[in-house]
């Protein structure tokens, strides 16, 4: 048993909100545990300089904290003059995540911007930005359909992210703040609904961690990702039956 | 009768919703018509170099826009790697109007920073971070009090803020983004629950206005000022009986 | 009678001396009291990306203080890195106040920067930057219809700019620094030579104002600024004959 | 077999010359195939101000390429003035894999400073400097040793890193620039001389990867872990002897 | 004969207007020809880090550009967000030449600030400044002096600064804008009232130069700093006899 | 005899190693006793906005030291986020310098930019660098002409610096460190093949020098780059024999 009462393999609750934002072509409110996450989706009639003429789109993140998402205050990027490195390695993780899911030429020569902007913040926020911002590109692709920009929606799978760790010598899934500050392994999987990998991230920094651990971590994580695709799903609604089939 | 069938001394629906982020001291969900903005009051155990050793506090604020608050997407201050003139200017504005009601020396040597988050944007969020923000500090120094950090509330008054404008010849009350727009006259105006003036902002950019205008545009004000502080006590409930009493 | 000996409805000397830069398309040096700020006019031959192709032209300003203009020595902003929010505020101030009485449209599709740089700082630095930035403005516009460039000088009427305060409290005009530091109320005042407002800024930081007291300042600005726009007519002398008729 | 004619198995030709540069306190040049890389150790006798007080030392990394280490030039970072993501996530991560094998409260109240320059780039230069900055640490650390600052090397294990994808189908051992170019997944590994695992980063951007494709790439990133640690050991000589011993 | 009826051993007309500041420790408007520069000497009662608890005292300055001192204008750096390198060779030029001259020891643990502002350029305006802020650092120390701080003035010799180059294959003295854009070589020379070298930093960008080209201009530098400092005593009056005697 | 037995016009071991990148069209490692610097050249098929169209090329440098180059750490100027002004005015004077013997019409419309990066550091950095980057270029426009580009290689002559200075009263030639931090004269000189001054710079900031002592270092510089080109002619080898004939 967990301190907040779950079972290992146990993902917290998730709500996904739809249209939070009325201007954003796609915008969600999602809620992990005490974790909430602003998504937006942009849709921008251009790409960057490196796909100008190549018949592609492009797939771009950023992701920002409020100052106060945090228990003590966090100064202000834009006060600093500069993005950290972690808000860096977190927004190409959420960009590059996305991409693979996403047929680019089917896309066409547009950028779709999502912006994943923590309100408030107990462990699980980049993954949960992943899992959310699916979900708003999907709507600003269905946008697309709908006013005939698209054919299709070109999503070539579902795509979500869990974080996984070994806290007290159990492996679990789905940690909140209090957990990962005392993990000893942490690691963050993104996953297609297909049961692909498209990004392991795992780091044992206090103490290295063995291949049975991995494994176990590696276990947890199908699981979740699988509960996480269902929310996803059901958020969707109608707009996940012009999706992908997946099994 | 205005395109939102608002009467030109009208002010839009206003929701305050208190607690609306769980690590902070104070916070707010501030929301006028579609304008919406997150405050969040934030207590610091010390103050800024000049105030060491002079027995004051300090309340400084910083304001931000979430990137897709607008119709189309605003690149983001800490990508940029500066913040913007209009940024500074509002954060200045804030910080200044919500000190001229604080009793800095029973505030003691403490600061409090209020953080104004505009996620979705339709005119008037300077005035509105000032409305939600007041609420905000009041609760943060409420819970000051409630730990016996503080003897009472060090507030001299309650203190809201209104746009006022003339459009299409008309001096109106609050207004929106389509109303801000096609304005002859911007003025924000910054007042006290006794009715002082403690910051008035007028510029007549394209066309500048006339004595009588001005007049009828204070007017307005002060009826819109008196609705807010309406709506800040309703809020407030038992906090407000805690603070000076305003007629 | 104040500590400089004037009355309260009095502003403090004022020289206008133009030409002071050689190379400048107008340029002004303002001496109000000790308060002296460099103003030239820089005609360039383009606009700014929002305004290409729109018949348009375009007024921008900057301003900056030497680091010993004041009485303890500033760092430089270009060492700092950063411009200030300060200095932000005034050089937004400074063009858009001087845009008001600019026909866009007449000017063509050309920008006039205004550069004011304090050399000494003695309170008043905004209005008299404005002031001053009016006459090398107008110079530079006489110049171009000299060439032939311009039919008209494209100035809808005169500009100056005074603050206002409560000092001790009477309401007084034209603060210099000792009167500003321990002002209960600080306001700039911007107006044509028709008498019309172009920007009200008041702020009682330490202590709100009444109605009443805003009402007797803006008397004094309105005084002041009549004193201020016939010493831009002397001035300018036969240049002020072309410049749209004022009453 | 691949095009430079390895087996999937097969890591490049390694070389670390020690001593490389005359000031550090320990540095290497590794080379990696074409991959060359300076890691400098710099002891400094204090550590940043989270660890004051704390008795525990701390590691901490840079990575910088220089401009004509690929096969065309980069910009500087330093003339750009910002450092870029990518580099940013490489240091935090030469930085934490390092830290995972060293006893910080056996190095004391001091800070190791891994600079690692690439000065030629063919692939995998993040792994060549941690394999090289491993060497380049224990010789700093053994110079603490031999002049009595430390009673033993406070190293815990051997660490070593090496790149794995899968390349036209087939997984292979440490890709150089053109194997990695078109590689299907790219995954970075990091691990200890006792065969645990400090770090693993893959990323599948253009196609999701499989279960069974992770678990070969784990087993070549193994056996090229292997042979790399062996080449530390060489290169240490009689200073691996004072390393934990290692199986 | 030059283009403006010099001699090629000819300075331009000089003078050197004295307090013209009046919040500065020392200041100075040095005009020669049409170059004109605010020199201010600001006293601060500290060192920089590395000379805290040495004894001695520390000279340094700052040089900058109004936009329009030139005949197009230049963007501010301030709002490039740096300083450019031209500006940074020059400043540390100026502080250079000037320390080498002050009995750093009798100056105590104090730092001269000299800000050297160019608010008109027609060429020299390095040496122009190092011209004048020798007067105004003079006129700070015998401030000190007068006010008990300092003993004596601490200089231990007078200092100029002058420009020479080869112009149409002759070589001239103090180059106006005019020469120095078309001169084959560009020399400044500082020295000091005895005739010793302090700086000389000469160019042949476009040509190199011969052995007798540099002969002859080192001749014109010496004579053209024997009439310099000849202006400085004369604008220093009484101060100069204050000043270690000179022949 | 000098500490390290040099006698005074002695210039310390010098070795050019060149093709030491691959990737680089000119590289070259360039030890000088204990400097060492990495030159690389890279062409770059366009020139900086000001010379499009004109038919001339240009030259271009940049300067930078690992951290640890140096006895202690210096921290990277990407991390600082600027180039300090030391660096700056050092790239300048090496870009300046190469240009003087570059016929910048015969190179045509492209940039050669050159990189020294200054792994090992002990005196006479920039000098160094000169002399290094002048064989790098050498080799860039050798490639040119070899690939038909170019008719010739667009040199007029070679260029090498030594640095010179008076140390414990006496002059001598290519300074190391420990001697350049006691010397009281530092003066850098760059000279032709056939003995023409490109720059000149010497700073007596400790104590100023004399005529006479400004002559010795000129004569011994002259010496130091006479046994310099002459590596360099060794070093280039057959690539020598198409360089403009040097006497």
């Amino acid at each position: 048993m967990r301190r907040d009462e779950r079972k290992p393999n146990q993902i917290r609750d998730v709500v996904i909100e739809r249209n939070f934002i009325k201007h954003a072509e796609g915008s969600v409110l999602i809620t992990v545990g005490d974790t909430k996450v602003i998504c937006t989706a942009t849709v921008e009639e251009k790409v960057p300089p490196f796909l100008r003429g190549s018949g592609q789109g492009w797939i771009t993140a950023e992701y920002s904290m409020l100052p106060r998402a945090t228990p003590s205050r966090n100064q202000r990027e834009a006060t600093k003059g500069k993005v950290s490195g972690r808000t860096m390695e977190i927004q190409r993780l959420i960009g590059r995540a996305l991409r693979s899911v996403v047929d680019l030429r089917g896309l066409g020569e547009r950028t779709i911007w999502l912006d994943c902007d923590v309100i408030q913040a107990d462990g699980g926020t980049r993954t949960a930005s992943i899992t959310g911002a699916f979900v708003a590109m999907a709507d600003a692709m269905n946008l697309l359909a709908q006013k005939g920009s698209l054919e299709k929606i070109p999503l070539t799978d579902y795509l979500a992210a869990v974080s996984v760790g070994v806290v007290e010598g159990t492996p679990v899934l789905d940690l909140n703040y209090i957990e990962d500050s005392s993990a000893k392994v942490d690691m963050n999987v993104v996953m297609t609904g297909q049961g692909q990998f498209v990004e392991i991230q795992g780091t044992g920094e206090d103490t290295p961690f063995s291949p049975d651990e991995l494994q176990s971590m590696l276990s947890l994580a199908k699981e979740g990702i699988h509960d996480l695709i269902r929310k996803q799903k059901e958020a969707l609604g109608e707009v996940a039956g012009r999706i992908a089939p997946v099994e």
